[in-house]
């Protein structure tokens, strides 16, 4: 049977660029989907496009307008295919009118020199040792996915404002799927607005652009397997009507697999 | 007299949603402009564009191609508009072919709850008691930036590996000029590629794609004049011919201004 995911971000060629794709309840949002599926909605057409080179290292997304529960065309374009990398413009439009743009960037990576700099937190405890956190009341999409969080860093909505937004948390899929570029993807937008960590508070927010950059190789996707990644998300500003949102998406062998970064808007 | 960053991103209005502008030299970096003046000339079709609302708030550039010296043409067309925030699609073409793509988010903001989170850093030294570092041997386009490095943060080419790539340096425009959103577009790629930091030795490199956060609104950046803005860049991760880098730009009275994420091919 497929999963869910799959279900969310399958794509039917509709000729030339273009593909047809629908909602999925299973990833309902407070209004419209999680926007980590749209984001992987959109890289999947350029995954399945018959002119692909390489695999993604970096996927914008900017969400432009809600989208509605039904069905989406996605447009997505090859600009510039160069010897070892392809540059995609993407494009979701809903009757009619355009609700997502993004560009993707594809490489044929190389064997080079390579250092990682930054460190996966060593104070997390393994994510068999925490408990997943309980989703009532939450949008359907947080069921989709199992969520440890980091003892003390589970969001608490008591209205005391905290000194900053870090918090860390073990995730994956559920039920359990191999990791890929698409679900990766989706995985980058999980993190909890910081604004509900800053505040700890519910808000109301939406993103407005997403940016991922995929450290890792479909190798290392492989060898990730279904089990927990670990994420680490945290704010630099809050300014407004809008804030920033950084994350690291960590193997649990310690290698980084993705950073991401998304400006979002709130509302008191 | 105008400044030259100002006639390296001057554009003519071509009709409908193109421009036309031209390289620059005092701006040339190794092979073609440098990065940040053509994503500066990216925005500024969207700045000047007379159906523009707000100001930018998020620019994400993707270089595709080489640009070479001469003349190019933007298309700068917006994809949606809503109440408070407007979606750009940006095209950057050179005889015929995509040499850059890009979008950008522009919003008006309003009165929130605000707080910073990140905090400048503190221990580096006021800019006018630092040296501004010489240019001998570098690119053209290094000569149109005062850069003042932090003490002992000043790039060596000795080839000693270093254990991270975190580096400051105070940077405003040469000869001064009043900040504006463009030349903090152009500023957010000044930084030296981490791959010099890290490895203490140059390296073919080519920026693929830059995302710039603007936290700044244009109050900010009339407020901070034309004085040195303090930078700090760092790379979480370098990774078979790929690396990522980020950095925040702060004002001199320690507002957050810009954050910047880019990812880097680099060859050995």
């Amino acid at each position: 049977m497929p999963h869910d995911f799959d279900d969310a971000i399958r794509l039917s060629p509709l000729g030339g660029h273009r593909f047809g794709g629908a909602t999925h309840p299973a990833y309902a949002n407070m209004v419209g989907p999680y926007g980590g599926v749209t984001a992987a909605a959109l890289l999947n057409a350029a995954l399945q496009h018959p002119d692909r080179l390489g695999d993604p290292i970096s996927l914008t997304v900017n969400f432009a307008a809600p989208l509605a529960d039904g069905g989406f065309e996605i447009e997505a374009r090859p600009a510039r295919t160069n010897r070892s990398t392809q540059h995609w413009l993407l494009q979701l439009t809903q009757a009619g009118g355009i609700a997502a743009t993004g560009t993707a960037v594809f490489a044929q990576r190389r064997d080079t020199w390579s250092a990682p700099e930054a460190v996966m937190p060593a104070d997390v405890p393994a994510a068999a040792t925490l408990a997943c956190a309980p989703v009532d009341g939450r949008p359907g999409w947080t069921q989709r996915y199992d969520m440890r969080f980091a003892p003390g860093e589970t969001p608490v909505f008591d209205g005391r404002e905290r000194p900053h937004s870090l918090s860390r948390l073990w995730v994956r899929d559920e039920p359990p799927r191999l990791l890929d570029f698409a679900s990766l993807a989706s995985l980058c937008d999980c993190f909890f607005p910081r604004i509900f960590i800053r505040r700890s508070a519910p808000a109301l927010i939406g993103t407005v652009t997403l940016t991922s950059f995929f450290h890792a190789d479909a190798a290392q996707l492989t060898a990730q397997g279904d089990r927990h990644v670990l994420g680490s998300a945290r704010a630099l500003n809050f300014r407004h009507g809008y804030f920033d949102q950084s994350a690291e998406v960590w193997s649990d062998a310690g290698q980084l697999l993705a950073s991401t970064h998304q400006l979002v808007y709130y509302r008191e």
